[in-house]
């Protein structure tokens, strides 16, 4: 087993004693780097990059290559591998986003659905690990992740993105059997992948419900969080003789803080909708806290998103817990030069509020 | 003075007893109803229709037509007429939503805006709510509204509609003067029409903030809830002899509920994702509840429908205090049939509730 060099993130996310603030950021091998695209020019498409584990590897480590001070890599890959895997056909069309060929429409469509198996089915996801684990050689700690049961559901039925998800919601609403034998043949399916990623060298894992937050919050105890607790339920909690930390995270989930905080994950993913020093106040002697910058402000001078990273900082407040990250991930768009802004001003300001 | 033979939705706003739970929905007068599609064919186009009090009043009366069973009508217009009578020239591209032809950026282009004069320089809006009092002759009360602020300046700093709010955002990060002054300037203007709104018959006033809630909660409070709490200063609340009530709505509002109460506004208005029970044990004391079904719920069939009233009316419980409406504008493509399902399943199933 390789040491690690630097386990702030890890640290953190187990609110034991830090140094600095850690910082990562979600989508952070995305489009806005200049490296980025000419690597999936490289590979020919999205899908290409995604599933050739050297490729994958090679998107995962730019971004600790351009900001050293970054704390966490991430596992270059997509939340649709498992509806793909489960035999939908997942593919992209210019501007439009994930599609699936084949979307799940009927009771018999879901009783169809296979659980994939991690290594036999998803096994580039498991190569890339692997790869990334080897690549980083304990300079930093790797995050794996998947989508959670909802948020895959959503794109299984609407047979791709939607604004509304008005055929997902139409099926939960009117036959809440089959969405709930969707789901749990999700969760286990996810519960596998993900430890088939710690196995392979994940070491955290993050559940991404980027849409149970558009659900009602009676629809959403029922349809999400309750397989998200299934899942935390079922994972690994020690590889390799240290914890691997669960963070959710459910983007516009801040009116439930508590009841995701008693599923027993370690932290808590936060859009920047809530204020640091609110949540903390709500649930932080139970989990440690992610986020949560408005990745939108990557867009203004870098002077305005070192006094957004500072109130933050304040706002959290002293001691270990906060892994400091963008509310949602970074946009195609953003200039480098901007989030290094970001991620340096994590680490310049948060010292006071440590040791 | 006409005297109101259905003053249910305002009884309620005002948490006075009343026989039944009221119920209106937000676009109720819009595309989902094909005569509603047959006036704005007959208009030409929206801004044919908007800005011509006869079809105004044609369309707003057609959900009354509909469904009998309907407690209040709201003005058909739209949030960006104060933009448009700023200058900054409305217009709508096919498929493409709200645009202006010219978008506010600098300093100096705010500076320039000047204030509209309700009568003068919308009266066009004021013709629409005497035309619409007059045809209701004590039918139900009529709404008046307008959009929030900082939900009139995104649209007026993008140039339209946007996901990100990209440059409306780096305007507030980046030149905070700037956008104050904007707010300000939009604050003196939403006053303004409202009052005149309610001088012209309006008998209730919402305030619609579609994009607070895409703020970081500190952001909110500086650039979205402070210039609302103005406009709750500054507005008429007696008129004809009858209190007239605010609603305020903020969309993704409900980590926000307790500041958004303390404005001192009449009604909340509530988004699905909160739970009513929840809404009503942290504000219920202040204001009354408005919402808050999922619009998509309407593509369900009656049955699911009638179970999520159900939920929601035993979820506020009993007493008044209570409006019933979606949690967000109906959409296009819901069925008129399924509309009305939800209109009744409020009235019938809401009886026990009271009295």
């Amino acid at each position: 087993m390789t040491v690690l060099k630097n386990d702030r993130f890890l640290r953190a996310l187990l609110k034991q004693p830090v140094d600095l603030t850690p910082v990562w950021m979600m989508r952070q091998a995305g489009r806005y780097l200049p490296e980025y695209r000419a690597s999936r020019a490289k590979a020919g498409d999205f899908m290409g990059l995604m599933q050739n584990p050297q490729f994958a590897c090679e998107v995962t480590m730019q971004p600790l290559d351009r900001y050293p001070q970054l704390d966490a890599a991430i596992l270059f890959s997509d939340i649709l591998t498992i509806p793909d895997a489960m035999g939908l056909g997942l593919y992209f069309e210019t501007g439009e986003g994930p599609r699936f060929k084949k979307p799940v429409r009927t009771l018999a469509d879901i009783e169809a659905l296979p659980i994939p198996d991690p290594e036999k089915d998803l096994g580039y996801v498991m190569d890339a690990v692997r790869t990334i684990r080897s690549e980083l050689n304990g300079r930093v700690p790797l995050i794996g992740f998947a989508g959670s049961p909802w948020t895959l559901a959503t794109y299984m039925v609407e047979g791709g993105s939607s604004k509304d998800f008005r055929k997902s919601k139409a099926l939960l609403y009117d036959n809440p059997q089959a969405m709930h034998l969707l789901l749990d043949k999700l969760t286990q399916s996810v519960t596998a992948y993900l430890n088939g990623q710690i196995r392979a060298g994940a070491q955290a894992v993050q559940i991404f419900d980027t849409w149970g937050g558009n659900l009602s919050a009676a629809a959403y105890q029922e349809f999400s969080l309750a397989y998200m607790q299934k899942i935390a339920n079922g994972l690994i909690r020690e590889h390799d003789g240290r914890q691997v930390p669960i963070i959710l995270f459910t983007k516009n989930g801040g009116q439930w803080l508590e009841s995701i905080a008693a599923t027993g994950v370690d932290a808590l993913g936060l859009d920047w909708t809530t204020e640091m020093s609110d949540a903390r106040r709500r649930v932080g002697d139970q989990v440690a806290l992610q986020g949560n910058m408005d990745p939108t402000v990557l867009y203004a001078q870098p002077t305005a998103i070192r006094a957004e990273v500072a109130r933050i900082l304040a706002s959290y407040g002293q001691g270990s817990g906060h892994v400091f990250n963008l509310g949602h991930g970074i946009t195609p768009e953003v200039d480098p030069a901007h989030a290094g802004a970001f991620i340096e001003a994590v680490h310049e300001l948060s010292a006071q509020y440590h040791g």
